[in-house]
């Protein structure tokens, strides 16, 4: 008899599948999670059903602590997601695995790149994350990196709102020296297409490197060819479902990794050096992100004054620009109140409020433009700038000095859709 | 002497500028503006101006309406947009040129493509443009499909907006039997690197094609090799200002089409037939989108709700989620009063609530997935489904029905990052 739970290979209708048992509300049918990921209904009747494990029994191994002094002392920094993550059998749903150094011994591998320390900061699925999560992990990210023998800190993080985590660390992380690798996964960990392996091996190389910044650290194509570390300040989730889904944008990645240990450099950045790092991790809550479509009315914006919001970043159409026709009015007394500044929905360039009189508009009533960063980045960046900053003028000038490679200061010929 | 609007050379400091100068605040400095868009500062003392022209007197010839009988009939609807401006020499702003039919004098090649016969419908940039500003356009363009002699339609657009246009295109023109091709430029037509003349030519080869779908036809590669036409349903402005900005998203192009009038077919559409187009468009104005971001409040969901919106589409994060902790509160009390659908900020791909527990989450409380449609696609559709139905499930069935496009049946491989 087959349970729940059960890895099972099923014959029907002379085809074969291999998968783990779900259970099914209908006793009719199987219902197979593929190891593709997707589940598959197969009806009972006339189906051979062979059991090879079982998911409940298939513990993971004890990670042994043995030390090679030798290698680097890296450490990692878990913070929940798919990559520490095993599906659920009686739901087909995917959830945490309690011991994240259990994942460490599924990797053999990275026993000769490094001696890794596991510190388990939070366990959450990353769209429950919040500013105040940022802040949380900056300490714990801060204090490993400021222990005199650690190389470098990787994060495992999930790969939801994984960009918007590497832009706060960027910017919390003040006078940083050391890499700091966030790295997530597509697939969970009892996947065939399991890509969080290949994306630790190639994190493990990045915080051993001579790369001191906050990079994303995940596959660089849909194959198992290489990891890019893209800016922390500079990549976006670009594809829901696919294992090179972070892409820099308006930037090359820092470096190609190679599972080898190879690192091949495509853009400069800041490197190695002495000097503890300096934990800023204040984040101002009431702040918000509009996205502007055409009829969207300007109400948004008189609500969050209403409500005492400290700014909001606009990301609007093109080179920067709202409906002034419709929105100048609103726009005129918010930022008479709150910080607003503009960016654009169209991912890659930059803005410009020079080019078309609408631009000029929003401008001359204080709307400030924001270069080429993102708008993911640039919410995070505003959060953090009005945690530590309440004067108007420090503000604005804060959000407009590049400070963690968030603004480019000439363009960035290859970024377009890398 | 010089003053501004005059096509001058400036020589300085060894170094030579060609432009259209602009007025200046400073009395010591010419502003120019360079062929490739942007604005220089050159002192005056030590320069040596030679003026080549001015852009007053540089009138464009008036269009001859000679008609060649053996060639197809096209009509294009003009909207406005950088396609159909010039450059403001006092200010360096971009403004609408007052008759879009002088813009066809200038490209010669298209007089041996087809008669191309021009309404102008409105001229205004495309980030004014509103759903009423939709629906009056469907009106124009239906009427012209309508014409028994017409091949095809092209539609002059700014480009801010112009896939929410196309998206809207696409749902007001049911049973469309004719090619419809939205033709935007980058640059305005009096500089060098104007791209609207080949985009004009590559829509009109469109227009007289046997592709019979709304579609964007812009600039493919950073050079001017050759035009993509993307379904209009499944496309977005992808660089502020690169000329190849419009890319498809979850999808091939319709066509690469070259000025020769080759067509290089990627995927199906529905091909030429015979049959009115019927136009349905009316738009619902109490829509909104909102992207989520780590920290988001969900009051604004809630302020929507109190505002009497008829629906939202929320821009989740990943596979299609929002912190259900924070949010499922208000969550379960929207989707009793309006339609709140659920699309990807990541761009690529499709959402999919079974995977992770905050999906079902969402998902269990009323939440709608849209499996790949685009946000921007989404909110268009919302509009218009709701401007035709009332009831909740039917506007439930047709947001969660492929009517154009909108929705892949099968996930297409080839997308990503085109």
């Amino acid at each position: 008899m087959s349970s729940a739970g059960d890895r099972v290979r099923i014959k029907h209708a002379g085809f074969e599948y291999s998968g783990i048992l779900l259970e099914s509300k209908d006793d009719n049918i199987f219902v197979l999670k593929l190891s593709n990921g997707y589940n598959v209904g197969i009806p009972k009747g006339n189906s051979k059903v062979t059991v090879t494990g079982n998911l409940q029994v298939e513990k993971l191994p004890e990670l042994k602590a043995e030390k090679n002094l030798k290698l680097p002392n890296v450490s990692l920094v878990s913070t929940g997601g798919t990559i520490t993550s095993r599906v659920d059998y009686r739901t087909g749903a995917v959830h945490p695995i309690t011991k994240p150094a259990e994942l460490l011994s599924q990797i053999p591998e990275l026993k000769k790149i490094a001696n890794i320390s596991v510190t388990p900061a939070m366990s959450k699925f990353s769209e429950e994350f919040s500013p105040d999560d940022w802040s949380k992990l900056a300490g714990f990210v801060g204090r490993e990196l400021n222990k005199e023998n650690v190389r470098g800190v990787i994060v495992t993080h999930g790969t939801d709102t994984l960009h918007y985590t590497a832009a706060a660390l960027s910017f919390a992380l003040e006078g940083l020296g050391k890499p700091v690798a966030i790295v997530g996964g597509q697939r969970s960990s009892d996947r065939g297409s399991f890509d969080g392996a290949m994306n630790l091996i190639c994190g493990t190389h990045y915080a051993n490197s001579d790369i001191a910044e906050v990079a994303t650290v995940l596959h660089g194509t849909s194959s198992d060819d290489y990891c890019i570390a893209n800016p922390g300040t500079k990549t976006k989730k670009m594809h829901t479902t696919m294992r090179n889904t972070f892409r820099p944008i308006n930037s090359m990645p820092y470096a190609k990794l190679f599972k080898t240990g190879k690192i091949e450099k495509l853009r400069g950045s800041n490197l190695r050096h002495a000097g503890e790092v300096n934990v800023q991790s204040q984040f101002e809550e009431k702040v918000a992100l509009i996205k502007y479509h055409p009829g969207l009315s300007p109400k948004i914006l008189d609500f969050y004054v209403k409500e005492g919001y400290r700014g909001v970043i606009i990301e609007g159409t093109g080179l920067g620009h709202v409906s002034a026709n419709t929105w100048l009015k609103s726009i005129t007394a918010a930022t008479k109140k709150m910080f607003v500044g503009m960016t654009s929905q169209a991912n890659y360039g930059k803005v410009d409020p020079y080019v078309y009189s609408t631009g000029r508009d929003l401008f001359n009533h204080g709307v400030v433009y924001l270069g080429d960063m993102l708008a993911e980045t640039a919410i995070v960046k505003l959060s953090w700038v009005l945690g530590q900053e309440k004067d108007k003028d420090k503000v604005r000038d804060l959000m407009t000095t590049n400070l963690r490679g968030e603004l480019s200061e000439k363009s960035v010929p290859n970024g377009f859709l890398y």
